[in-house]
């Protein structure tokens, strides 16, 4: 229990700090740095969690890897539905997104939302970056505290 | 597991991009950031963990609780040495405090140790404070990653 809301403590101050911090260019540095942050977090912990794993097959292998084992130790739920068009696009829902959950749920709080994104959408690319996929993602809200992450692979 | 190690990865990459940040004003910003970030987080912790807690009887009575429960909920150990002056100044020692024991122990990492120690420090004030005692906390590392924080009790 503990460890769980140190987690959320901590990712909800630096979300705050972040947002706070003086000038308007820090404020509009605030989403990339979170990214920024959430890769960094997200390659330590892939790392971390398959260092026990076999081998992923595929592509596809990995994405569930990513929203049962993964999701499941950082977020206690795993995602609620995966979908993939087979090229390249994977999208993850996620019906109750802990850092969303915290938040009311009122329309006028939507725009606050992706500051709460920013760090899981680099965790995942972090994740996946460390696992050999280079890829986009960026995530979607359309009514909270549901939430969509989109993963569109780089192809090189 | 996963979430001991969420929060250790969470922290250790806080502390390198407020260090790294760019300019030299920023970088001296850094430990009072990570500081004020502790503060906050103790603060939001402190009420969660004494939720359900009876009042304590007297300072020193709070300081074993920090020293124990609160310390093993966040570090998973407890403080190895409480002493105090009975006149404020309380001093706990920790023999292999965690965010020390990643770094390597050569007398040239020194150095670089008050960065890691700054939001303990910020989240011990945090904690205090909520409790309704105000102090001014500090570090000190001898050899480390033994560790100890020097609380000052502020009468008002």
């Amino acid at each position: 229990m503990a460890d769980e809301v140190l987690f959320e403590f901590l990712h909800m101050e630096i979300v705050s700090q972040f947002h706070q911090s003086g000038t308007k260019e820090e404020k509009d540095q605030c989403i990339s740095k979170l990214e920024a942050l959430g890769f960094r977090v997200g390659q330590s912990l892939i790392e971390r969690f398959t260092k026990e794993c076999p081998r992923f097959k595929d592509e596809l292998d990995t994405m569930k890897f990513l929203c049962k084992e993964f999701w499941n130790s950082v977020y206690k739920r795993q995602i609620d539905n995966l979908r993939t068009n087979h090229q390249g696009v994977y999208v993850l829902q996620d019906n109750k997104f802990k850092f969303l959950i915290l938040m009311s749920t009122g329309k006028q709080y939507m725009e606050s939302a992706p500051r709460y994104l920013a760090f899981p959408c680099g965790m995942i690319r972090g994740a996946l970056s460390n696992l050999g996929i280079n890829c986009i993602v960026t995530a979607e809200v359309s009514a909270m505290p549901a939430c969509k992450f989109q993963i569109q692979i780089q192809r090189s």
